[in-house]
């Protein structure tokens, strides 16, 4: 037979198994957490309409889109959750109730030229909050709550919430008289950590067209020292020059109050107002994540603001906030570092009953049958084989227990149950043995997906 | 702004909140049950080189299928699991242990003629044991007890596992002679339930140009009456005339023999020698499930074992066994008939906190916050409404209970619990109001996605 090599695309991500058990661990992580903070599941299709999708039109990402004919559709593969929502939003809009908070998590497409670590397939883990005509202050306080509790749940320990207030930015620039640059400057100041402050100012001064004197200034705002409240307090110093900026600290200062009684402890947050995101859709609180021992894979998380979610679609006014994660660079980047935990369970089953011989078979199930009824994850090793190759399974497989059923085992209605890690070995029977396993087990399934 | 009017591709299923939280639940349960039984979860691209995806090359898939260019490559969507699965297993097969047990849930595409309950895009939930060089016929005998849990779990009560075995048909048309035609004339058994036995009895004669007397006994052995011991008895009767036969006879007895074990009741379960499936792929046990009230549906879940899985792409010889679930199209039929329980909770979330006023709001969020610690999915009403309305959004959300916090509860540290459905109304701590929501709601949790 003519036989076709076997592949799989560059830039698409295929787990072996193991590891695939520790990205199913991640995105669950993810959807229990956004779930606990009241936000319901949605899925969207793949595919879309070309002219839908593209309402927006543009740039880079349109190059990068997967677009396509079928018969006479012209269609084209999502290539955020953001598109998306706003078609949904704005075609279902009768029949939701508002604030409208949906998660979603699923696969995006960009054709990114291939490289290490980026990918053109990718999952994207995405939470919203809409209003409809107007949407609270409290629910951008909220936003750092959700990316504490979720980083913390995957066990994360040392991670940074960075936030800043649109309002701020655009309302010192207009006090300087800036805002026909507010734009470019914003986009300038974004690359702070990448190209540093020596540069920055000389794009401003340069580039820009932006007087030394207006250029000393933006630097001074953007590298004012210390903690959130050092920084509050500069802040305040400027208030009453302009009203977006007055606005916009007044939510920033929102957003740092509430902290406490959203559970998110001092030390994981920080106002950074060196934060713009590129993107000219953000109107309010801007966010972004950090590593703190990995500052050089940037934010892991980020969002904002936004003011009108779905202007291509509809005529309604939907504000909204969101964040987003990209679960499959992020999966990437904690597996190069070592930073996936050892611990959690990979293997496909928690238990493997084997039966010493033909005879035993009825038993081994039904050994498993009961096992499988006290929630234990279990196989039966059915295969033909000596006794030493059977226990290799389990060994290789790396089933953390195998329960051994022989002639005397069958007709005592007993098991053996072998430890694998601690090789230790005990007849007792089937349901002694469940409880056993899933006692032995507790802290392992509860066990952290990331170690520090 | 020039505005594109938001719609969504016809044959691409999009749900409204309500229905994607069941869609959800239904997943997980089939989540949930496949990994009881040690099947490790899977995941490949939706996009495939199409060489790759098309190497069996092939019929009515092959037009459905959508296949374009991006820049050099020729790409396509991958129209079932078991080609990546194929595909995966001899890409991987030395970093893999075999027997290899992997589920896999994911969506595919096929671009069918849409009509009413055909989509184009649709998940499917597959499981496969994967042997090297052989498998016993005890996975086999397991995949029964796999169908029924799952279905169960789900909360369906009346359904039917048929099972058969290719290698009892093809020994009983060798025996007659008809081998040469034993693929058409198993392909027009398969119609038996669709086009009756006069019709099938008349292609036979006709078309195939079987003799007489022969289809005559093809007819009495598909016709064969009685339960499943009758049938066994039946069969046995043929025992002697063909080894194939034999052989098979000798597996469906034992897949029957281990029933019991595998903790499947004897009505979940029914010979039928009348299903053939049309695949040529097959070579052993074959699966179709029906539900016992709608037959007109169809099989719901069907599989079978076959004898090489990866040909186009290994000269190993990887023999297997599987079965598949259309997942959306189940969903809608099950919806279309109205079996979605109306218990299971659909509500974005399963409290809302309510402040009355400003004043009150970060007594709400350390209410909120507390909630969540105790699992409870939670959300607070931030936006500035009258009370009436605050209430009015709980009850339109379907959201169970609300907790409302005034300035006296905020000041004495209590809540307002209300049950929405009971409207009653009692003042607690956050904590007790968190046990009592937990209390209240186990049952509607464990609660099953199908009634009846």
């Amino acid at each position: 037979m003519a036989r076709i090599k076997p592949h799989t695309l560059s830039g698409f991500m295929e787990l072996l198994p193991a590891d695939e058990m520790r990205m199913e661990r991640f995105l669950d992580t993810l959807r229990r957490s956004y779930a606990l903070y009241g936000f319901t599941p949605l899925d969207t299709p793949v595919i879309e309409a070309a002219d839908v999708l593209l309402a927006k039109g543009g740039g880079e990402t349109e190059k990068q889109i997967y677009r396509f004919m079928k018969g006479d559709t012209d269609l084209a593969l999502r290539f955020d959750l953001t598109v998306p929502l706003a078609k949904y939003v704005a075609l279902h809009y009768g029949e939701l109730t508002f604030p409208f908070r949906r998660f979603q998590i699923g696969k995006v497409y960009r054709g990114e030229r291939a490289q290490r670590g980026r990918f053109r397939e990718f999952y994207q883990a995405d939470i919203d909050v809409i209003g409809d005509g107007k949407l609270d202050i409290m629910n951008e306080a909220e936003i750092p709550a959700v990316i504490y509790r979720t980083f913390t749940a995957l066990g994360l320990e040392r991670f940074v919430i960075r936030v800043n207030n649109r309002k701020v930015l655009n309302g010192f620039f207009a006090a300087l008289d800036l805002t026909d640059r507010a734009g470019d400057v914003m986009r300038t100041i974004d690359k702070l950590d990448k190209i540093g402050p020596d540069k920055v100012e000389a794009i401003l001064t340069g580039e820009l067209g932006v007087d030394p004197d207006r250029a000393r200034r933006i630097m001074e705002f953007i590298s004012c020292p210390g903690g959130t409240e050092d920084k509050l307090a500069f802040l305040e110093q400027y208030r009453g020059r302009n009203e977006t900026f007055d606005a916009g600290l007044t939510e920033l200062a929102t957003v740092v109050e509430y902290l406490g009684a959203f559970g998110v402890p001092r030390e994981y947050f920080a106002v950074d107002l060196t934060i713009a995101r590129g993107l000219d859709y953000y109107t309010g609180t801007v966010y972004e994540t950090t590593l703190t021992d990995h500052p050089e894979i940037g934010s892991i998380c980020s969002g904002g603001r936004y003011d009108n979610l779905a202007a291509y679609y509809t005529d309604k006014t939907l504000p909204g906030v969101g964040i987003a994660i990209g679960v499959t660079r992020l999966f990437y980047v904690l597996q190069e570092q070592g930073m996936l935990s050892e611990d959690v369970l990979t293997a496909p089953a928690e238990a493997v009953v084997i039966p010493m011989d033909r005879e035993c078979v009825a038993a081994a199930v039904r050994c498993a049958t009961a096992l499988r009824d006290a929630g234990i994850r279990t196989q039966v090793y059915f295969e033909d084989r000596k006794f030493k190759q059977k226990i290799a399974y389990a060994d290789k497989a790396g089933i953390p227990f195998s329960l051994i059923i022989g002639g005397n085992e069958a007709a005592a209605g007993v098991v053996g149950l072998k430890d694998m890690a601690a090789g230790e070995q005990e007849t007792l029977s089937p349901e002694a043995a469940a409880e056993k396993i899933n006692l032995a087990l507790a802290e392992r399934r509860a066990g952290r997906l990331i170690s520090g």
